[in-house]
This record gives structure tokens, sequence and C-alpha cells, in this order.
């Protein structure tokens, strides 16, 4: 049977780029099919895996530009029957879609808020009286194009090909290199892979409270390729941690680490034990 | 002569709440007055103070239900002359605002990210078929409000009485007990008070790269009161860290700390050395 993949819709998004990235890699290691399933939020792509109408969900977690993507790991924290099954990087290409022919003419650009956020100076220089409007999704920003020439949107050039949109402008991300990270989940924990994931909130107002559990793997010898704070949503200071190391779960000094963090940490949440998909610079990002 | 008071506008956002409270405070205990600026951004705001337009800026740091302000983070590290003179607390009372008078004729509800993030919830709960729009202010959002009775917007209800306009629903953040914290910005560092925050970017691909700067204040037994990554927009997985520490910088232990922590630093940038201003329910709010 086929695998299904939900990811943020509708159909032209990073996230369905990132999600045919992960079916060539499940074709070619398992030769399993997968059917693609578009949700309109990140929330709804990761509860329709823990309703299990969904068997995999693909969401972004960061962008090299424009940071952390909190939706998701507010959702990871809550819905935490959800581990994390491969990790794989996207290189992201902004273009301008209009069907209005000239930038002095634009009055309001569409898209998702990371985008915005990627393009932002790239906005202040070329399109500085232009009205910035959010959408759920870089393929949603595009249903305000049809009907009005005053309109532009950020999405990919892939996503202009899918509908057929001019594009105005090219590579307009304020830096080089823009990239962004994809979490792959699912209900079953493979606890396979070079990468681990995990979360913890700490008791507040307790001196260290903060570097304690950190220290935890730095006197293993174990590397933290990433440290993300989130506020609990109970109290100003209070901070759900996300950490990233480089290891094995089956590992001792792993194994020890997460025993020691567990003495420090209110609440601890493994988000999971995964690998990061190869990197490919596939068709899909054209 | 009176301070200028650069903030986040047109009149009737939180950040404008926040610098009546600072103004409030400069009054109180040095009896000088002052003038507030309204601005179209934060990164605007902080400019005015970087080419002496004006004297502070007040600017959102962070949200105890969405988080930090990125953009905030991100022009304090680029705009490296400025200096935190204090930091502020304020409880911020979301209300949704329209000329409509009822919730299923309203197709669109306008306003900044950070207020649409903290009711989330609630708008999929009430709202679940509206579109979000995103503005640069709270206020920004009302403009939409006068020709459309199918439009609301999330401001405060100081907004509503300011703007003349009706409240259709109170109290519509997703979590109890919801505040910002703010920024003082100035040129000078007055290097007074018991909270120092500071930021850093580290070496990239050194183990231990993250953890060993945190440790340097925890091995004097220095409290860290939060600790905040954004990334150097340079390369995914390369971060600057945003560190608040309790603390005086004249006391030995916090001198050595910085010391140690430069060692470990690629780039440190002590953003100030300051205090809370005490919390206060003023009439501001309502």
């Amino acid at each position: 049977m086929a695998i299904s993949i939900a990811h943020l819709g509708p159909p032209g998004t990073y996230t369905e780029a990132a999600a045919l990235t992960l079916v060539e890699h499940l074709s070619q290691t398992s030769g399993r099919e997968a059917l693609l399933c578009p949700y309109p939020s990140i929330p709804q792509t990761l509860r329709s895996v823990a309703a299990r109408e969904a068997d995999l969900a693909v969401v972004p977690v960061e962008n090299s530009i424009h940071g952390s993507v909190a939706i998701t790991l507010d959702s990871l924290w809550e819905l935490d029957q959800l581990k994390i099954q491969y990790a794989l990087v996207l290189p992201i290409a902004h273009a301008l879609l209009s069907r209005g022919s000239a930038f002095e003419k634009l009055k309001t650009v569409y898209s998702h808020p990371q985008a915005l956020g990627q393009c932002q100076r790239w906005l202040e220089a070329f399109l500085p009286e232009v009205q910035q409007m959010a959408t759920n999704s870089t393929t949603e920003a595009l249903q305000y194009l049809d009907e009005d020439l005053t309109a532009a949107a950020i999405a990919s050039e892939r996503a202009a090909k899918l509908y057929n949109l001019p594009i105005l402008a090219s590579e307009i991300a304020d830096y080089p290199d823009n990239c962004t990270r994809f979490w792959v989940v699912g209900l079953q924990d493979d606890g396979r892979g070079d990468r681990i994931s995990l979360a913890f909130s700490t008791p507040t107002n307790t001196p260290g409270a903060l570097v304690n559990p950190l220290q935890v793997f730095a006197q293993r010898g174990i590397n933290l390729s990433r440290i993300e704070s989130r506020p609990t949503k109970r109290l100003l200071g209070e901070y759900i941690f996300f950490i990233e190391l480089e290891g094995d779960i089956t590992q001792e000094p792993v194994q020890a680490s997460l025993a020691a963090l567990q003495e420090h940490a209110e609440v601890l949440k493994i988000l999971g034990n995964y690998s990061v998909l190869p990197r490919t610079q596939s068709s899909h990002q054209a």
C-alpha cells in the first residue's frame, strides 16, 4: 500500500518540494510508492498523523535566514506521540510572481510570513511602498494574482510553472545559500540514526536551571548542534528547550546524559532518533 | 529639553502603551518631559536612535505566548552602537474590534503577526473560516475596518477607545497572564542595573561550541535567565546566542565570565547593563 505523506499545501509549496524529495528516497530505498496529502496549516499537517489520517508529515523546522518555525516546535511539544524519522535540507529560491508588468504598479505582495521575512531587505529596497500581506502558504498567496494586476506573490519558480504565472524577479532572498530544514514525522520511532532531538521544560527560578541541563551533555563529550527556546505560554520567563545532539540512543554516554537530564527537567520528551537524508539539488527546486 | 521616545506606531499600539509607562517613570524619577515619536516598523524605530533622530526607542522583545520578537534581536545585533537602558513588562489584553455586528459575517481579521499568533486557538475555534492578514502593527490593522463590515482587527481596548471602534469580543488571547517584555534602547550605556544582556556568535563545527560559552557563567555561579538563538543568516546551523544574566558589569565574577566568554565567541556584543522597571497595571492598558 502507498505511504500517505501530509504537507503544507496547496501543491507548489516548498514543503511539497521537500515531500517529493522524501518520496524519491522512499522509492529508492524501499520501493514503496507514496501519496501526497496537502493540508492548509502546519498544525493540521501534524494532527493528520496523530489522527492516523496520514502515515507521515513533512514540516519545516528552521530557515537559515529567518530562523525557527515556532508553530512546528509548539505543535510537536503538544502532540507528543509524534516521532521524527528523518531530517532533510532543501535550498530555497524565492521569486516574485505577478500578472502585472511593472514594479511601479504593485500595491500588495502576498506570501507566507517566513518567505516575507526571508526577503525583507529586498522588499524594503525595491518595493518600499508596497503592503505586505501574510498568507497560510506561499501557494495560497497565488490566488490573489489572477484578478489583480497590482498584486504580487513570493513563491518558488516551480510554483510559477505549476500555475503558469509570470516571474517579475528571481533570487530575491536577502542572503545567499538560503536553506530550510524539514522534519519527517510519524507515529513510530525507528530509533535509528545519528541525530537525536529532544525537548524539556525546566523548573523556574532555580539558579542554573537553564545551563545545568545543557551541561549533562558537555560533561560526557556529546556535541549539541542546536539549542532553541520557546515559551511555556504559562509565565513570562519560563521556557521549553529544544535540543539537537549528535548521537544514537543506544550509545552509553547518550543514555547516561538522558538519565541525568531527567533529574534537571520538569518534563522531558524525546522527539526522535533519526538520520539526515542526503542533500539533493533535485528538479523539484527548479 | 524633552526626551524623544521612538516606538512602533501609529498611536494605540501596545508598544506605545509601554512607552507611556516609560514616560511616567522618567517624569517621576527625573522630572523630565517626553515626546512620543511613532515609526512604522521595529527596524525603523531602532534606526531612529542610531541616526540620532530620537533619544530612546521602546521595542518588544518577547511575549509569554508567542515567544521572541525575532526582528528586534536581529536589528539589535546589526545596530551594535545601541545599548539597552531598561526592561519593562506589560500585561497584554487583546480584543476583537469590528464595525460589523456578527461573527458570522466576518471574512478577514487583520493584526500584527504577534497578536494573531497569541490568539491562534481562539481564531481557530471561533472564526475558523476567516482569513488572517498580517499588518505592521495592531493599530495599522484598524484602517481596514471603516469601509468593510466583514473586516475585524485584533488590538487593545485602549486602541478601540482611541479610534472609537466597537469591541466584538474581549480577552481573546489563548492563555491567561499574557505579557510582553520590552527593552528601552539608547545610544549611551548607563551601565547600571541587575541585568546584563549580551549576544555572541560561535565558531562552527567545533565540539562543544554551543555549550562551552554557556558554561563560563555556570562555573562562576552566575544565573542565566534567558537563552535565545537566532540564525547568523550565513549558513544553516550557525547561530547567534542572545543571553540574559543576573548581575552587574562591575562585579568580579561577571567580568571574569565575560573575559572567558571572549575566548569561546567569534563576535561578542554587550547589549546593555540595565534594570527592570517595576510592573504597573497602569491606565494605559485599559
